[in-house]
């Protein structure tokens, strides 16, 4: 859950950790304006310098962190500083913004939806006044969406520089926390229904583990939401004040997240007590069966042994009517004991005790 | 519970998702000024248009989501940003206020108290210079008394403008929780009567039901309080100084209602404590049932045992008095039980032990 | 416990309810300067109007609401906002200051300890420049000794002004609330005593009681808090500098009573985990006692029933030593359990398990 | 724990409620510059007027308050405000700083450290220009070792004027602090050992009163924090910049002392847990010997009783090895059992199953 | 876990306690400028004093406390104040920074890795205009990196002035962090397999000693933050711009921690709950036998009782097939309630009820 691929304590900051199975970087250039639209698969900063070279907005999209050289080499020719570098390499880092002199940095975590699974990949979006940057861990993201917008050619895409075009990523990540979302309120109401129904001790290891997916969750939207708040409160240049307005919204989403997230919370905590307090009945349901076959054949069993006696001067004994007398008198005591469980509520009285039973 | 109705992530800001089975907008207008009353029923752009011609103050409500074209054709008429189309729209969103350009948008979210019901409606309210544009997601309301307060012509109500008529839809909007939270305050009263008098599992379904219910509630106030709280604060020309005096009151009253929800959730929790202590009760009192049954019986069956072995040499067999002197020993040591478990308590200690025979 | 007197949803601000039982008002005019002082019992406006006609200081005190035309009539002559008499009115309103043109009013819940109930009553004041006003729901409060002070004609109470009456009152209002806090000092501690000495089921719900009656308190000083907070620090030019630090003293007060009964809340809530680990206590030793009479006469009956068989070839019936033996194997069989339970500490042990025994 | 000697409600500020049993006050004047000192035991107010008449630092030092007619000379003499006068005597008060004009009051909170009691006492300084007043509940302090530098006559000690002597007796106070956590940390590092050796219930008890005790104190410390943190903050012209310097280190002493009381009730707190699941932990211990027995021996007890009836047509019993036959199949069936209940790890399952067992 | 060597209460400020067992100070130098390097082992003030002549960067690294008289020497020639000194030698002290005319004492707590022990060292480093001077308590750090570092020359470290050689200190101790947050994942991992495959009691003691150990670092990381914080914030002129960037990055490896260390605990606090819940299933299992044991028989006891009865009249003991029919009976009894058992899952019910079945 928490595995940072952190450099030896005490080492140069800047030191990268490239993980051995890492993908080789795969790069993707869109290179827009209104009235057009490149794209390229490169695989040199020489070929992304000349695409950069003239007045179009560039989109470089790298995704994997296989091949150290390469990013310093872009490190280099995009005055990526050390550290920043170091925050897009050694995964997991916090969500957050940070401003440098030629770009910002806004690190952010992606939950893929299609696969429902809540292993975050970081996400690592440079804005610079001409360019968007992105460092993926893997390929494979949730940016297919914002691509075809921009091949579409829809006109504030086209037209809205480089940070509609993070607007646009961020957005898109945000999006894809909703499913998750969704899929826990499932899972919390499966496991209402699940306990009230057949409360089994496998549903309290299903909590116990919808929970901490719920704060792996949490732990990532949290700075999210924190960092988008200090994009649109900054007075950073490279953001234009209309993808303001357009980041107050995406602000909101992260809000509406924690929200759901919290009341998820709150609810899969009560469950727990819902559940504990359905196996104690449980208990008591078991208790209740001993206890009443206890306390109904012990006694019979006792008189029945006081007659198994080998006395010899005892006078019932030789009486004729003794047998069906006891037998009846054992009869009544059971049925009294019954009477009495049942008056009690023991015995018969699903009606009462049991959940299921209830409308 | 937490059904965002959200476009699939990635798409363009301002994607409508308008719910299959939404209903078709009803719009109706009232036209009003200190000496004049007008009301419509209207169904396209137009006619609203001609509506807004001259200096009345116009509620224009919009009853229903359920046509794309209208909205969009309201949303340009009246100048409203396609994000703030698409918090209209796509329900549920935050309570928010919003400032635009021409208007300022304020998101809440009504429960009707009359079906006692905790499914939310969004209102969405548009406060103009001139006018009030509310969208609601069905018809329905609590606004009647605010119709029937224009109709009668108070002097406040039709001289004070469009930020006055909004004040007075958002308080009726928050008065319309005060019922709810009643019926909270008698749910959590008469779930302590029932866990002093009967203690059943269902009690259990019904706290946790009563805590998610107010957790609804609450997660609509608190943001609700937020959006009064920035209305009053922030410095929009809109909003008349009057009626920041008026939205004061109306803040008051959301504190109020989060004091009250806070106060009863406390509650609820704390039943759950004296609901499990119950439980835990019933289940010793079995338990005391068991034991007494077995500890008087258990020594008399194994005393009859002893008499009931065959061997030859039991000189006690043949005696005349120990059948009777056995069976007198055997009722010393029950009636002896019976007192030591007396003294204990557990017997005839309903008056010591019983919660439901306390005063 | 919260039942507000609101009006229907979407009613005019400044609707009255004035509930049927309500007292009819009985207005008591104090009226003072450092030479003089008059007390005059009133019944209408006019009446109080004359009163306040030279330039002594007044203390109308109202006690009842139980005339609507006659309320109306006063806040028409002092100018009273219709926001702030529905405060008056429809309680109970959170404890609060607000400033409006002509006066201040301080809205404050008091308790009345000699009934030791803790049923509050709201107590509306507002501060004139030569007038305090005071509203009460019912007659009876402890503003006596207030009184008391007057007529003794102290200096610094005669000549301070309206600002130093209200203080006055809101001083005699706060120390109200120590007798309520030494009363759950004591309910705490001789809860604390009875779960010791005998922890009966009833002691749960006196915990939960006093946590609830708790809750009430504290939901009222919390913004009594605030509210004295706001009145020294706001410069509101109806409070002279000199009764602000009289006020500094009270809010001191409100400080001190938090504290208290934070501290008795979480006393209370650790009273909760001792009680019920007395009675898991109590189920334990249930158990031990069903365990040794059925670990110590099980094994025993089942020997007896051995020797109860009727087979034909069994040659120890037939020995004559083999009963008294069997005897004495049983009786070391008992000796033994009972020894192994007494090293176990269930037997004789009730100088190490029993909380009581502690010194 | 919470006993505040406060007056009547409503009465005058600035009423004194002396406590019958309080000590008469005992006077002690030090009296120093940096080449002289002078030490005198007074008792009237005129002898106090003298001494301060020259250009010394004097120290005067109160114990006791059983005398209103003195303590009302020093507070004219000293010019102390009523309401200053009141929170030095009616004990016990919020630690806090409070500016006058012609000196600062901060009241703090001793705990004596040689009894190991948590029964504080209120001390009370008053900074002037020249002189310290301190007011003290009870003779006996832990003001000994300043006492012993001033005599000693220490540079800083004699010529950093009254702020330095005020910073020694709060810092002395804080000190004070220190032992107290000691002891803490041992009474819960002993709970521990205890829980894990021998879990009685009396150690729930324990943990009661240690946690309540740890609530005083803290109680005590949260506030001395905030009081001397407004020391440092505010801009007294009493407190030297010097001065400021050495209450920095006394503020970081309160905030470890904050820091160690929190880890121990956090652990205090985890202890009960712990407790709790020792006892559930036991009484399974019980079942298990309970379910044992029971399992083993009634069926047994079941095979006897078959062979124990008197049918006449039973060929077992008349066949001859039928006997050794039956006593060696209930053999087999009690080690089945044994072997059962052994592989379930019930029985010689101490190596796992005991928590003492382990290393 | 908390033992401060704080001395007497009352005592001078500036009072150090030096430990008995304290180590006697090894004072190592590194000395040194873009071109240029020496180490120095020394051990007098006047060695020191020789070594800082020229324009250098000069690193004083001292391990050790146990000479007073040299503490002193140092804190002379450097100006150290003497609260300054006594945080240094009164360990431990909270992590934090203050400014000093000359120099900024930054206080800070190492944890080392390869013993995996969370017994902290204290590291106080004081930043001066052209020096860095460190007391460890012990020798032995997680500075070696670092020393390497310098040696190998690296631009950055050899010519940015003391500030950079202070972050690279800061960064090595806070690195060291990670394993030990790594190992916490580990033991939480472990805890949370073995409770599912074998929830013993030992496990309990594990989790609670795992979340005191969290708390402890915890408590270091807290103010660690708020202190790096502190540098990067305050206007320090000895931290140069550059290194307040690197000095970000350290800050959000602080957060980082907190983080991972908050998710821990969250989890760990579950585990408490699921372990509880496995031991009550448990129990609930050893009831299930008992009550199958007794229920199945009890009865057929009792049953077989009746016919060992020793009445003279009881028509069925002569009946040829009474004996196999009753028997038959019996059977059919106990398949009769091992059904009903096996319906309510009690039975065969593993794959329903283990936990450790489930997938």
């Amino acid at each position: 859950m928490f595995r940072k691929r952190h450099p030896p304590a005490g080492s140069k900051p800047g030191t990268l950790m490239i993980h051995a199975a890492a993908e080789r970087p795969r790069i993707h250039v869109m290179k827009y304006r209104p009235d057009h639209l490149e794209e390229h698969d490169v695989d040199t900063i020489e070929a992304v310098r000349d695409l950069l070279a003239d007045d179009h907005v560039c989109w470089i999209d790298v995704q994997g962190h296989g091949d150290e050289a390469l990013l310093r080499a872009f490190a280099e020719f995009f005055s990526i500083h050390p550290l920043a570098l170091e925050d897009v390499v050694n995964v997991p880092q916090r969500p957050k913004v940070e401003r440098y002199d030629e770009h910002t940095l806004c690190i952010t975590r992606m939950f893929q939806s299609e696969s429902g699974s809540v292993e975050p990949e970081q996400v690592s979006v440079f804005i610079g006044d001409r360019y968007v940057l992105t460092f993926q861990e893997r390929s494979g993201d949730v940016f297919d969406p914002v691509r075809e917008r921009i091949r579409q050619g829809g006109p504030i895409m086209r037209s809205s520089g480089p940070s509609y075009l993070a607007y646009a990523l961020l957005d898109a990540v945000i999006d894809g926390y909703y499913p998750l979302l969704e899929a826990f309120g499932e899972r919390v109401e499966r496991l209402e229904d699940q306990i009230v129904s057949e409360p089994q001790p496998a549903i309290l290891h299903d909590i116990h583990t919808t929970k901490r997916d719920m704060l792996t969750i949490r732990r990532a939207v949290w700075p999210q939401r924190e960092a988008i708040s200090a994009l649109i409160r900054d007075e950073d240049p490279l953001i234009s004040a209309q993808v303001r307005v357009y980041l107050r919204d995406c602000y909101d989403h992260c809000v509406q997240i924690m929200d759901g997230l919290e009341t998820y919370r709150e609810l899969a905590g009560g469950l727990m007590d819902v559940y504990l307090s359905c196996v104690g009945n449980r208990q008591n349901e078991v208790m209740k069966i001993l206890t009443i076959m206890a306390s109904i054949f012990i006694p019979l069993t006792f008189l029945a042994g006081i007659y198994g006696m080998n006395f010899e001067y005892m006078p019932e004994l030789h009486t004729r009517w003794a047998y069906p007398v006891l037998l009846a008198a054992m009869a009544v005591m059971a049925v009294g004991m019954v009477f009495y469980f049942h008056r009690k509520g023991w015995i018969g009285g699903a009606d009462r005790d049991d959940p299921e039973a209830r409308p």
